[in-house]
């Protein structure tokens, strides 16, 4: 079964609605009304030992760091702001205070410099694998909420950075070699030390130019697809639009792997995926001189269905027209190639 | 270390609080402010295969109930009704469907007996063991939210059913014996499908009759003294006011145990424990003439500190007395006897 009818099976089964639920079971958060302007934001996700990390590599300081910025990446992905979290915390019953100490000071640092506070939780024994689960909770104004199910044919495709560092930085950790080259270790960096990309969701939000976002996780391929189908469209990717290609040139190089497998089913990008009017791109990029990010216009959404990737617009051919479609991370599928995550 | 100075030890690297933070790290539930008269209550809770359940012999519909009753149980501690739920569900890459669908049922329903509904979560792969986590949103008034900390010295301590059932039931199973007598079968019955006592506690709360309150997950022992750390006071237990003692008979001639033990040091009774000055014991007792539950006095609150037992208060003497602070279960500490979960 794939991950994704593992949810829709669980999604059928609970009840009706609430009078105060915005969005249930399949966007990035749950929204939830809080005031008659305002609403929460509710995420949850958890990192396994050995699936989603890897001690031998991880310091733990960073480990806290990234969960707590995995979580923080789904309430931004709709355009909040957080406010709380809870922590989940399964070790083993003989683990190392000094691994925990740095695991601590890393995500109690990493709640307060997105401005969140963890408030609760549990700790529990879990035996041969650490499992860290966090609950996060955001607000932001009702108006603003960006759903993934918003886009609309024409939209122009936009993501907030370069794709597919974390996932070359995984293969250089999973294959061994620890190369003293500057490029490599800012990849192995982005795996390590993620940043959830706040300031410039709430800055998309409040224009009220964006039609649909949501966080890049699983991969431009499997999360594009999530949003076209939610939106009922499709969506054409250029591959020569996507950002900073020459970031995975010395990667691609060292470990012998086409970049673009990394680009588009390579997780963990933890970018912005967002789909606007074309008419406004000048605005889009006006606003975003107000901050430290930048945008990147890589597609436009369609009629019709499935996420098409272009590799070489210039010439036509169906060969250079490939079906993408929810080719990224699945959790419950061994994917080959560089999408998969430790195994 | 232990775990409560491991939680110790993450609290004090947390921030300063929030204005709209009431209660963070250290009660059943952080409590946050919604509006002026209201709040929510955040809850989260793990359970790791092998260490909280064990598949042999839990069916997957009543550990889906189970997930949802012990963190529902954290709501009703303060006296609220549950709300909303997120799951983080993880399991083998090669999970059983039929498994899962039944657990999906027992949880969905459990969610609806509750009058909580499912929004949202998380699916990962967890090799070897699945760890299933739970975050519950509870709400009620500001004003009713009862805290661990409010005991003082004179309060009578109640309790709102019989102790040590559900781990006289786990001891059965551990012992690879499933005798076919009713006795037995209603103690593994409490073990697999424990009750959260929602309406009872919400109760309670609309009473103003409670000082404080907190549910039983870790034993008498271990909770009651967490309560009286709270509220810088101690407490005697009499160990005959215990109720319902007699369900513990069989299962102690069975096993060759001490009833006592199970009573005081035995986790996941997810009965409700509070305090209350003794002149409003009547007018409790009329209250729960209410609905279907039943409360019993079973000692008091004594300035000082510790919770001491007492075995026999009809004869003086220090043997019949016995410090029991803290002797319940702790998650990274094995515990002998019947306190320890599935090792």
């Amino acid at each position: 079964m794939k991950e994704r009818d593992l949810i829709e099976q669980i999604r059928r089964l609970t009840g009706s609605g609430s009078a105060d639920l915005l969005q249930g079971i399949g966007d990035d958060c749950a929204v939830i009304e809080k005031t008659a302007e305002t609403v929460q934001l509710l995420t949850m996700d958890t990192l396994i030992e050995s699936i989603h990390f890897d001690c031998s590599w991880h310091p733990p300081k960073k480990l806290g760091r990234k969960v707590v910025a995995v979580n923080v990446s789904d309430i931004a992905a709709m355009g909040g702001q957080p406010v709380f979290a809870l922590l989940s915390l399964g070790l083993p019953a003989d683990f190392d205070d000094q691994w925990l100490a740095g695991f601590s000071a890393g995500l109690t640092g990493a709640c307060r410099e997105y401005g969140c506070l963890l408030i609760g939780g549990d700790t529990v024994c879990s035996p041969d694998r650490r499992a860290l689960t966090l609950t996060v909770i955001g607000e932001m104004k009702k108006e603003q909420v960006l759903y993934r199910h918003g886009a609309r044919p024409g939209d122009t495709v936009w993501v907030s950075g370069p794709l597919g560092l974390a996932a070359a930085g995984l293969d250089l950790f999973r294959s061994g070699e620890m190369p003293d080259i500057p490029e490599l270790q800012l990849l192995q960096e982005a795996h390590l030390d993620p940043h959830a990309r706040v300031g410039l969701a709430v800055l998309l939000a409040q224009s009220g130019l964006v039609h649909a976002m949501m966080d890049l996780s699983d991969g431009l391929a499997t999360d594009l697809s999530h949003l076209c189908e939610q939106s009922n469209v499709g969506a054409r990717i250029m591959a020569e639009r996507l950002p900073d290609y020459g970031k995975l040139t010395a990667a691609a190089d060292f470990l012998q792997q086409d970049p673009i497998e990394w680009m588009i089913s390579g997780g963990e990008d933890y970018e912005l995926l967002f789909t606007a009017d074309p008419a406004d791109s000048k605005k889009l990029l006006k606003l975003i001189t107000l901050c430290d990010y930048a945008i990147y216009p890589v597609g436009s959404i369609v009629e019709g269905k499935g996420v098409t990737l272009i590799r070489d617009p210039g010439e036509k051919g169906s060969d250079h027209e490939q079906n993408i479609s929810y080719q990224g991370y699945d959790h419950f599928t061994v994917v080959g190639g560089a999408s998969s995550r430790t195994p």
